[in-house]
């Protein structure tokens, strides 16, 4: 990399790594297999090892060109399988990157765009796909028993350093009181490969991993492994430059977005994904019919299979990991929308409403499903079936259209398994707390313990500005109950498009509801950051505190806005209650004074504390370093 | 008030209404009873009143002078009752400020400090208490068979227009599918004043209402009721003016505290508390250990009961409506939390911790419990017993520590029951979702359904500057379960003091999860608002939106962000699809398209629509507004 490219990237990506943290990565036993992990180092000398989303951007070792890609990590591993040609693929023509059609003309002689648009060429790799009849999903391999590098990498990665997490949480009276209820999962102490490769076999799993995509760090969602978490992006109004589109993946991994849907629409769709694809460390998933609609115009009664086809081999061949179809949206269940409070919400619901209704024919979707299941198999792209009558409101929610639906994409599961394409479902949207596990309880019934991926649900209407909290609270819920995978929800919900900050806080809120689920359901070692980060606060540790938490900067922020000095970090009091009322400050005391007497603290006090009060009362002046202090202590 | 006096005012209160908003006042049957609702004007003609915590401040017709206190609108029913007397009560003493024994000296001196003292006192009444042998508390009255103007009140404003919004909602299918699942509570269609007494006679409503605090607006803590948020002030480091203290309280109840907390610690505490109350309309709660160790120089040891029973009285006389009383710390219980993660966190527990071990003696709230309940029923001040031994990380959730205090808690209520006291229990904490329900069912068993206050629970550690949102996932589950009231908790928990902006963040989350559970425990018309707010959505129409919104001002100004002309507020369509996308905007048009046919949409669809589909493309063309309509589009 030259000089200067390095110093543009500097200037526009995030690459800097998370306070006290370095990138490891742990070996498996395949080739290739290196599962990166951060490694936190307390300054108590421990150190805590937490799953990791971020990819090479977060270490500062690795070299990145975004306008080469990222490094083929899995390519060899396709390769090896020997069940893939590489072939010239579709060839790219003006209307993928939409505007032919559209109500403003064509701008495709913009020589500005004719740069950008050839360095996303520059990028595109050559294509994969199956050998003639064969299948190359990650489902096939294990319903024939092989564990792929891919499932050995996702072990190692679920497991984390399960060992490690272990010791740390260890009391075992702890562990009998706070030992998770898993309503039905069944998350084993260790995750093995095989275990991986079984719960893909029977579907209760998905790998999205596109063979075009070798640039991925494989990663599982299910039910019975850590819940994810997807954040939305899509191409700026006027694209700028692959440093803008790509800072925005490179920004949701960086805060923990396991999955990264690209919902872009309007032009220059394709080449924004080209940019996004080869530098995403990361699953990218997307609604392929909002490019279908773009190429023919925006008029959705203009769609046909043809060009929808067309689109999913355009998107496949660059390596889109998974396609959102809504073939579950049927002619005969539209009807019972129209007593809504809020009709059909999803776009791409709407979309196919519309096309059904004008044309009063079914879904060609849902007609042309098998032949959907074809082209997913030579690629290995996943399905997450589209909840298109999702609720709008929680007036909606449970009602006869969506559990119609529900039912409908049941029956596809089962299809796409025929073909051993793997397969997940969406979920609502909306839905009060007390009718979530209802909703958890029918896609379980219905569609075979297929993985569920929701958005949220939003758990009432009236906070906007605050949907990503009023959806946080629906999505731990359903991610306790079932869900693998929550889409989350930003503050603008329902009022405008998301800004850079607006991403992180909707990241941030559903890490916490993916976690508290994991935490919920007994996930082994879920608690053990939260042990770790107990403890330092115990102890006044307070930069491991903020090494530990899940936005560091943050944290470190709003304590400098109290106690701004460096000192502070080291003082065995905070801000809150300062130091004459440090409760943990008086427990430690407590304990000290103990361990002093060489007895534990129970024992002290059973052999009577009366006549030590008057040497506690002398050790007392240190409990209450004067107020001065908290700008003048030192370390 | 003379003009200079509003026009401090005007700088420094927060008096400005809600968009499209006027306080609307319902009369009861009984003298001087009008209760407070703030009601909302949708641009379609439609009013929705909804539940108002903010008091005359937004009211523009209101006369305010925060130096003569707010309006004592119960001073005649505690006169009608004709069991109080007035008396010359305690003299204000230099330490009720603090600082004497501090530990940097008195400074009573200051003339500055001295004017703004002689404000308070200023405002300070001549204090009531019951007539020799007399009690005053609402449960007294309760348990004699009294509807008080209090419960009249309360039954009133927890009502609303309750008749609208069964009209409102409506439709029988959706309120069978939306049937809330109470988990225990039996709340009735209508709330009537007998209600109200009966649950607070049975000691399962609290409605804290300090005779000495006429200026309240009496609101009521119970699982039958709608469920309350409280929000916790505190003085600032240098209190500066009476403006400034007053509208901390006045931002809080803005946003909807229903209750406030003053958590002050220091100096001036005295002087600032008589600020606050005199200018509340909301119940105001204290620790007031706080003030009691301030007196002792916080060498909790020195505290004593004749030291704490004097800041009782001193509190009382000005009129604080609850004390958290944590007199269920006891000696035992205190080595149960020596194998805790993080110890005893309460700072109140942590303080009588300290005083027993010391003394090795049992905590003297707990010996002299009785004798505070003689206090209590003089004035009508609540019990709010504390969780000393709440746990402050999840690995300390549900320990034998946290439990056995609950128990005492529980014959504490017994206690207080006997003297008609009212009394509530504060919960933790910090808990998993999953241990949550046990929690709630622990409290309702070992309490007798005495009403539980929460303090979130925050579901999971690691989320330091987000903790509100960790534990509004908490308060909304153990809302729905059953809690009656729930402690916020800011952004800026575990890391520093909150401004103005973090207490917003904090109670709107708090809404959020309080109304969360009212839909799911079914509270009669509690989704009404909700169904407004989605048939606004369904409408465009925006500035709707925003009105039925927790915080408007936020809405607006993302919608801003994005579409900042005035006419976007009229645009049938937003930021985020576009006007090529609006999937509600394509199911309107569905249905007008029926519509027009004189039929419904389903019946359209029955008929055969393939044969309609060249009219129903025909007019097509309007779904699709030009993407620069964004701009030029005119109401």
């Amino acid at each position: 990399m030259n000089a200067p490219d390095k110093l543009q990237q500097l200037l526009s990506l995030t690459r800097k790594p998370f306070p006290q943290s370095r990138k490891v990565h742990v070996p498996g036993t395949q080739d290739g297999v290196h599962v990166p992990m951060r490694e936190i180092a307390l300054t108590n000398g421990e150190t805590v090892t937490v799953y990791d989303t971020s990819g090479p951007y977060t270490d500062p070792t690795a070299h990145i060109n975004i306008r080469q890609g990222l490094k083929p990590v899995r390519s060899e591993w396709v390769a090896a399988r020997g069940d893939t040609e590489a072939y010239t693929g579709r060839s790219r023509v003006a209307l993928d990157d939409g505007g032919k059609h559209g109500p403003n003309g064509e701008d495709m002689a913009d020589t500005r765009i004719e740069a950008l648009r050839a360095e996303a060429a520059a990028l595109q790799r050559t294509p994969l796909r199956a050998k003639p009849g064969g299948n190359v999903t990650q489902m096939h391999y294990a319903r024939q028993g092989i564990v792929t590098p891919e499932m050995e990498f996702i072990a190692i990665r679920e497991n984390g350093k399960r060992e490690w997490m272990r010791a740390y949480l260890g009391d075992a009276e702890r562990e009998a009181r706070l030992k998770g209820n898993p309503l039905g999962a069944r998350i084993p102490d260790i995750i093995t490969p095989e275990f991986v490769r079984d719960e893909v076999a029977r579907g209760r799993a998905v790998i999205p991993a596109n063979i075009n995509h070798p640039e991925l760090e494989p990663m599982v969602i299910g039910r019975n492994f850590g819940v994810k978490i997807n954040a939305n992006i899509g191409n700026s109004a006027v694209t700028s430059s692959i440093e803008e589109e790509v800072e925005k993946l490179v920004w949701s991994i960086r805060w923990g977005g396991d999955t990264v849907m690209d919902l872009s629409t309007g032009k220059n769709i394709h080449t924004t994904r080209d940019w996004i694809v080869r530098n995403s460390p990361v699953p990218i998933g997307t609604v392929p019919i909002y490019q279908a609609l773009e190429k023919v115009g925006g008029v959705a009664e203009d769609l046909s299979w043809a060009i929808f086809r067309d689109t999913l081999i355009e998107q496949a061949e660059q390596g889109v990991d998974y396609f959102t179809i809504h073939a579950g949206v049927r002619l005969a269940q539209i009807p019972m929308t129209a007593k809504r409070r809020t009709g059909i919400v999803s776009r791409g619901g709407s979309i196919l409403a519309k096309w059904c209704i004008t044309h009063h024919k079914e879904n060609f979707l849902y007609t042309h499903f098998e032949e959907i299941c074809e082209i997913m198999k030579a690629y290995d792209v996943s399905f997450s079936l589209g909840d298109g009558l999702r609720p709008g409101s929680a007036a909606d929610a449970n009602d006869e259209a969506q559990f119609a639906e529900l039912r409908t994409l049941g029956e596809l599961t089962r299809i796409a398994w025929q073909h051993d394409v793997q397969t997940m479902i969406e979920g609502p949207g909306h839905v009060p707390m007390h009718l979530i596990q209802a909703n958890m309880e029918e896609q379980l019934k219905h569609c075979h313990e297929a993985p569920f991926y929701t958005l949220g649900p939003l758990t009432m209407d009236i906070a906007p500005g605050y949907d990503h909290i009023a959806s946080a609270i629906g999505a731990a819920m359903i991610g306790w109950m079932g869900t693998a995978m929550l889409c989350y929800v930003t503050p603008k919900e329902h009022l405008g498009l998301p800004d850079r900050d607006d991403v992180k806080q909707g990241i941030i809120a559903y890490k916490i509801a993916a976690h508290a689920a994991d935490i919920a359901k007994g996930h082994p070692g879920a608690r053990a950051r939260d042990d770790a980060m107990s403890k330092a606060r115990f102890e006044f540790r307070w930069r491991d505190q903020f090494a530990l938490g899940l936005d560091p900067q943050t944290a470190e922020a709003y304590h400098d806005e109290t106690l701004p000095k460096d000192s502070s970090k080291e003082a065995h009091f905070c801000s809150m209650c300062g130091p004459k009322f440090c409760s943990m400050k008086i427990t430690q005391d407590v304990r000290d004074y103990a361990a002093n007497q060489g007895v534990s603290e129970g024992e002290a006090l059973a052999r009577g504390m009366a006549q030590k009060s008057a040497e506690f009362k002398a050790t007392g002046g240190e409990f209450y370093v004067p107020l001065d202090a908290l700008t003048t202590k030192k370390a």
